[in-house]
């Protein structure tokens, strides 16, 4: 092992949560620090994390291991557990966040009890009551970002303000978009089109700073009508998974009447460019939590080395994006405006 | 023309509404007359409609024309208009059936006009404060319909138990489903899962004589998972748009990916294909209004001959299936057991 340099970020990951802990988030970890410019902490049974890294050649590698002394079982309710096992891997990561000794934290366990060990730990954002996970940015250029896709379902105006906030930062500072436009989804593009919830909202959103540009349909989001596109999370909800069902019957249906006329290898190739299309969450592979004062991805539990490679390295640039700093300072901001 | 048998369905066309009339609602009416079973009664400008009819071997046909002394003008409001035009065809076509003198309305004027004259004339079903145009067929199978698709963006729980009886209904007497599956869209299986609107409309749903299956998700609806799937308005009406959308942006990347791969022709068949799987509401060319007592169908405007035929042929099936007074008998069992 090597120490750090004090210019590497430093992420905090979870060897413990997953589906394949901790084989895959080893080699996955190792994969990271291979390309440069990050220190990958280890959190979990030291033990186990020692034994699994002498299977590969990392020892020139910036990777560290912190041992967590406690280990949530299967069986155990993941939340639950967090009283009773403070010395878990995950409580473990977040305080290092928070005592400065990591940068970030990325984790693959249960999401409900990343969320709530986040939360306790690091705390929240301004004006934040729930933190979200994700914001799923539609595969239609890399342009148009959504917020909320799930957590919060039942929503104030204001929360949907707070979206907005979040993903104009996430636009700015992860997209290198200078002045993302803003829109509320709606069913129709007119200022007085919307339910009592979003047009309600219309109206803080008009007096708001965000580049807001009005409602847009649900036909907008495939077409990159704006930048961020913000909703409540069940409607979010809803609209990721029909997007993956009917991506699902496309593709289907596609294979049935190409399946003559393509070589297998062309129809593959069209079911997965089209899987990759409709399936965003999975090809997101996890997300950050906006909300909460500090940089927690969460990825999902089924991601292998190369899923969990890249979500520390959404970490990292997370970190060298200042994300939670612009964050912090928007909702703030965003809070005297309105409570003025 | 020939007088009416008494066995024809009589089906009331507005004469005078949709991009192409009157050529193309006489040219439909023909059509839909033709096929037998039914007696179209034309309504508008006396004069045009004989000039129209003179044009066509119509003489055998069971279609009769009632005068409509009134016509609403380019850059009318078409609502405003009907306060002061009583005699413009839409109203008279409604009157025609609540005087008995004909069982259904056809019309591709305007969705606002035609819904409120629908309303004044023949009177709401009971329990509906707001009538709603369509429920949408998603074409995965002939099995699944949705309500509401976009007249209701505020609902109560009360009204998507009412979408429910709508549902079943429909699904009953218009596709011979002889149990249907009721299920609530959510942002999850479990019955804790929802919003704040569905949370409460799942307690009225178990309490009901619905065939209720409990909740779905959004990749439930391409799926066949239930025969009807209740939501709001605005999730129905951003989901329907956001159907569209995706097809768009599918066939666009396939149109890419294809070019050089398939013949013309094969291409232009898949894009067919999957325009019509994707664009629902221009493939139903329309739909009835549930919650009126009566059966009347709104076109889209841009409807010509083919789709007004099919469009008569719809309400004749409604009438002879006897849709309206199923949903009245069953939204006022409904209404009596829900206020007891």
């Amino acid at each position: 092992m090597v120490t750090t340099n004090g210019q590497s970020v430093r992420v905090a990951v979870d060897a413990m949560g997953g589906d394949y802990a901790p084989q895959e988030i080893v080699k996955g970890a190792i994969q990271a620090a291979s390309e440069g410019g990050i220190e990958v902490i280890l959190v979990g049974s030291e033990d186990t994390i020692h034994s699994e890294l002498a299977k590969h050649d990392a020892s020139r590698l910036l990777i560290n291991v912190v041992n967590a002394s406690e280990v949530i079982r299967d069986g155990e309710s993941p939340v639950a557990a967090l009283r009773h096992k403070p010395d878990a891997s995950v409580p473990v990561a977040m305080r290092l966040v928070k005592e400065n000794k990591a940068d970030a934290v990325v984790s693959m366990g249960h999401t409900g009890m990343v969320m709530v060990s986040a939360v306790e730990t690091l705390g929240r954002l301004p004006g934040i009551k729930r933190p979200a996970v994700g914001g799923l940015c539609f595969p239609t250029g890399p342009n148009t970002v959504m917020f909320d896709m799930g957590s919060n379902v039942d929503c104030k105006p204001h929360d949907l303000l707070n979206f907005a906030v979040i993903g104009s930062a996430y636009a700015r500072k992860m997209q290198n978009i200078s002045n993302p436009t803003v829109a509320l989804l709606s069913n129709g593009a007119e200022e007085g089109k919307g339910n009592k919830l979003t047009k309600e909202a219309y109206q803080l959103f008009k007096q708001s700073d965000l580049n807001f540009i009005g409602n847009v349909e649900g036909h907008d989001i495939t077409r990159g009508s704006a930048n961020v596109i913000v909703c409540d999370g069940f409607t979010g909800n809803v609209l990721v998974k029909f997007c993956e069902g009917l991506g699902d019957l496309i593709i289907k249906r596609l294979n049935g009447t190409l399946d003559k006329r393509l070589p297998k290898e062309d129809l593959d190739a069209i079911s997965n460019e089209l899987f990759n299309l409709t399936h965003i969450a999975d090809v997101n592979g996890g997300g950050l939590i906006y909300g909460v004062d500090g940089v927690v991805w969460i990825g999902h539990g089924r991601s292998k080395a190369p899923q969990l490679a890249m979500s520390i390295h959404q970490a990292k640039l997370a970190v060298e994006r200042k994300l939670i700093e612009t964050l912090r300072e928007e909702l703030a901001k965003m809070e005297k405006s309105v409570s003025q």
